[in-house]
C-alpha cells in the first residue's frame, strides 16, 4: 500500500486578530482550501493557539483533554503488558547522541542545541532530545547484566523537540510535541517481534476505537523506516482531501543495531554472552490533528463521543412569554441526569447569547450532541436532540433521555468511523503499471500496487 | 517560623560502578553523613540513576510511580475546582521572558538558551521555560476580554529547566524537573486570595495524607517570595538531620504585577475597565526527595503505603526437605488474595536468591510490608508479616490475611506520619533573643521566633 509522504501543507503560523470569543462560522470551506480550513478550525474550535515562536503551538484544554483520554486508555494497557513508566532527561550530550550513525544522520538536521545558561557559555553544547534512544540506552547497558534482567520494558510520557523548517502545522508537524515513547529490550528476537505487533494493535485501537479513524497496519519501506532500526511498522491513516496517507504511530523493531553501539549485552542462562533485541514505539499529539482532518467539516470541529470532553450540551430555547424558570430547570435536570448516568454533559444557560449563536458556537467546538429545550418541548415532556455528525434532529421523551442519548452517542461514534472508512475505501485504487500509478496519485487516490521494496524497482518498472 | 534556606548538600553526581542488582545494605549511615546517605539511598533503592549531564537525573519506575500516585490525587481535585489542563510550549523568546523585571531578575541566571538548530544559528536565542508565567500571560491577555471570560483557570503537567550551579541533588535540586504549574486569573482579589489557600490545602494533603510528612503552612518573607509576585504561601517540611526547613510547594498570589506588564485587562459588568488578579502555584518531583529524606533509614528507603507501587512483597522461605511446591502455592494465593482486595502485592519466588538476600533487597526498596511463608507457617495456617517501618513481626492466621494486612498498612501510614511529626516537633524551639536564635540554629532546631518581616529587623534585634 503506497501513499505520498505524510506532510500536509497548511499556511504558516501567523498572528490572528484579537477575538472576543469563538469565531462563529468558518471563512474557508474544507473542499476549497484544505490547508486554510485546517488552520482555521484548530484555532476557532479553541484546540490550538498560535504561539509567537513559529512551529510551536499552545494546546488548549479542548486538545489536552483528548490527549488525556487517549492516555487513560493506552497507559493501563501497556502496564498490563509489564511496561513501566520512567522519566529520562530532556538533554543529551553530543557524544552520546552521535553513537548510532544512521540514527544521528536521520535526526541531526532537526536537533535544537543549548549552548548557554544565564550569561555563560556551556563547555559543550547539549542537545534537546528529538527522541530518546541515545538518552536511554547507555543505562540499559548498565542495568542489563544477566538474562534475569530481561525483558526490560520502559515507557515515558514527555515532550520532544524537532526543529523542522518545512511547513509547521499544528499537531501534525510541530517543533515541540507531546508523545509517549516505549523502549524495550528482550533476550530473544521473537519476543521483540511479538511486542512490535501488540503495540501496533494498541495504536490501531487508539485510532479506530477512540478517534473513529480507520487505519491500515503495515511495514514501512526500507527508505521510510526508523533511522538506525531493523524494521518499522506503522498505522497509516488517509486524508481524502489531500489524497495523502499520514503516519499515525510507529512501532519499531530496532534489532541489535543500538545494542551493538551501546554494548547492551547479557549473560544468558548457560553462561554465554547474548546481545539484546530492542523495540521502540511512539504515538504523539499528531493523533489529534489527524482526527480534526478526518472528521471536521465546514461548521468546524467534529469530535467522536469517546474523546469529547463534553459529549452533550444542553441549551434552553426560551421564546417570548415562555416560562424561563421552568425551561432552565428542565435543562439543568437534563444535564444532571446525563452526568449522573456517566455521560459528560454541559449546560449553556448564558443569557447574553441567542440560542442560534450557541448552536453555531458548540458546532464549531465539535460537541457530538446538542439538546434543545423550549416551551413546546416542556409541554410535550420531551427534548430535542441534534446530532453534530449528520445534523439529524430527534425528539426524545424525557423519560427515555438517558437511554436514548447513550444510544445516539454510540451511533455517532460508529457513524464517524464508518463514514471515514467509506470515504477512504472509495479512494483505494488498484494499479498495475506506472502510468496507472501516476494517474491515481494525481487523482488523490490511495494506491494498492505491487511493491518489492528493492532499490532496483524503478528500472524494473520502467523496462516493463 | 524561620528556617534556614532549603538547600541540602549532597555529593555531586559521579559515576557509580556497574552493579548487577540492587546493592545490599548501605555503606553510609543517615546520622553519620546525611548527604552521602541520601545519594546512596536514592540510587540503591532504584529511584534514581545518575546521568552523564550533571544535575540531570533519570527517574526510574520506582520514582515515577510515586509521581503518578500524587498526580492521581491532585489532578481530579483541581478539576473539581474548575481548573483545566493545557500545554504551553517549552520555549519562550527573550523579549517576552524579560517583560516582568523582578521576575526575570529572579530567573535569568538559571535560564538555558537554545541558540542553534542542526548546524544553523537561530536568528534570536530562545529560552527554555524555568516557569511559565511569561509563556502564558500574553495569551491570557488575548483570551480575556470581558468579565465573562473570568476566572480563567489553567494548569499544566510538564518539565521545566533551571540551570543551577550549586549543589545539584536528586529530586531536591535538579536542572530539569517535573511539576504541575497552575495559572489562574480572577476579576476580584478575594477570589484569588481564596484559591491560594485552597491550593495550599491540597499541597498539605499531598504531603501529610500521601507522603506522611508533616508540613507547616505559611506565608514566605518578602525576601523569599516569588520573583514578581505579591505574596507567596508555602508548605514547609523539616529535615531533622540537617536542621533545615525545605520548601515543599508554593502557592503564589501574583497580584496585578504581571497583569500590568502583559496588559491583562477586561471589561467589567458595568462596562468599566478592570485588571485581573492572578495566582500561580506548583509542586514538583521535589516532593519525592523530601519523602526519602524524612522516612529513609540505614536499611534504605521507607515508602508510605499510600504511595508505594508495591505495598507488600510475599517471599517463600523453604527449608531443607520442605514442600517447596506447597509453599510457593501459598505465596501465590496470598499475593492474589491481597491484589484481589485492592492492595498492591508482589511475589518474589526467584530461586537464585536466598530469603535473607530478598529481605534486604526489599527493605532497601522501601516496600512497607513483607510476608514470609515457610513450612512452619504452612503447618500453622499462618503467614509472618514484617513491617518495614518498625521491624515488628506479626503472625497472622491465613483466614484473617486481607483484613489484617489492610489494618497494618493503615497503621504504617499513620505511624510514619506520627513519628515524623514527633521528631519535627521535638526540634521546635521558641526563642526571644538573637543569641537564643543563633544557638538554636546551630543546634539544628526549627525556630519559632518573633518576625516582623521588615528590612530594618536586623538593627532592631541587635539593638535589643
Amino acid at each position: 500500500m503506497a501513499t505520498k509522504s505524510s506532510n500536509v501543507t497548511t499556511k504558516p503560523a501567523k498572528k490572528k486578530e484579537m477575538k472576543k470569543e469563538t469565531k462563529l462560522g468558518m471563512a474557508v470551506k474544507k473542499d476549497d482550501n484544505f490547508g486554510e480550513w485546517y488552520s482555521e478550525v484548530v484555532v476557532n474550535s479553541e484546540m490550538i493557539e498560535y504561539y509567537d515562536i513559529s512551529g510551536c503551538y499552545i494546546l488548549r484544554p479542548q486538545a489536552i483533554s483528548i490527549w488525556e483520554t487517549l492516555q487513560a486508555f493506552f497507559d493501563p494497557e501497556i502496564k498490563k503488558m509489564g511496561i513501566k513508566n520512567a522519566y529520562f532527561p530532556l538533554f543529551v550530550t553530543e557524544n552520546v547522541l552521535q553513537k548510532e550513525k544512521d540514527h544521528i544522520e536521520g535526526f541531526a538536521p532537526e536537533v535544537a542545541w543549548v549552548t548557554k545558561s544565564g550569561k555563560s557559555e556551556l563547555e559543550v553544547p547539549i542537545a534537546i532530545r528529538p527522541t530518546s534512544e541515545t538518552v536511554m540506552y547507555p543505562y540499559f547497558a548498565k542495568w542489563i547484566r544477566g538474562h534475569r534482567d530481561l525483558p526490560l520494558k520502559l515507557n515515558q510520557w514527555c515532550n520532544v523537540v524537532r526543529w523542522e523548517f518545512s511547513n509547521p502545522t499544528p499537531f501534525i508537524r510541530s517543533r515541540e510535541f507531546l508523545w509517549q515513547e516505549g523502549h524495550t529490550a528482550f533476550a530473544i528476537k521473537e519476543e521483540a517481534d511479538q511486542e512490535v505487533l501488540e503495540i501496533l494493535e494498541l495504536y490501531r485501537r487508539v485510532y479506530e476505537e477512540y478517534l473513529a479513524i480507520p487505519v491500515i497496519k503495515g511495514k514501512k519501506s526500507e527508505l521510510e523506516k526508523f533511522a538506525g532500526g531493523l524494521y518499522t511498522t506503522s498505522v497509516e491513516a488517509f486524508i481524502p482531501h489531500t489524497g495523502r496517507g499520514i503516519q499515525g504511530a510507529t512501532s519499531h523493531c530496532l534489532g541489535q543495531n543500538f545494542a551493538k553501539m551501546f554494548q547492551i549485552n547479557f549473560e544468558d542462562d548457560k553462561g554465554g554472552k547474548g546481545m539484546v533485541w530492542q523495540n521502540s514505539w511512539a504515538y504523539s499529539t499528531r493523533t489529534i490533528g489527524v482526527m480534526v482532518m478526518v472528521h471536521g467539516d465546514d461548521k468546524g470541529l467534529v469530535l467522536p463521543p469517546k474523546v469529547a470532553s463534553a459529549q452533550v450540551v444542553v441549551i434552553p430555547v426560551p421564546y417570548k412569554d415562555a416560562d424561563t424558570t421552568a425551561i432552565k430547570a428542565a435543562c439543568e435536570s437534563t444535564a444532571n441526569d446525563l452526568n449522573a448516568a456517566g455521560m459528560r454533559a454541559d449546560l449553556d444557560t448564558r443569557e447574553n447569547y441567542s440560542p442560534g449563536w450557541k448552536y453555531s458556537h458548540w458546532e464549531m467546538k465539535g460537541i457530538p450532541l446538542r439538546i434543545e429545550i423550549g416551551p413546546r418541548d416542556l409541554e410535550k415532556s420531551q427534548v430535542r436532540i441534534v446530532r453534530r455528525d449528520n445534523g439529524a434532529k430527534i425528539d426524545v421523551p424525557m423519560g427515555e433521555l438517558v437511554e436514548k442519548v447513550q444510544e445516539i452517542l454510540t451511533s455517532i461514534q460508529e457513524n464517524l468511523f464508518n463514514t471515514a472508512k467509506e470515504k477512504r475505501d472509495a479512494c483505494i485504487e488498484v494499479v498495475h503499471t506506472w502510468d496507472e500509478f501516476m494517474t491515481a496519485l494525481n487523482n488523490k487516490k490511495l494506491i494498492l500496487a505491487p511493491w518489492c521494496d528493492e532499490e532496483i524497482v524503478d528500472q524494473v518498472m520502467s523496462s516493463n
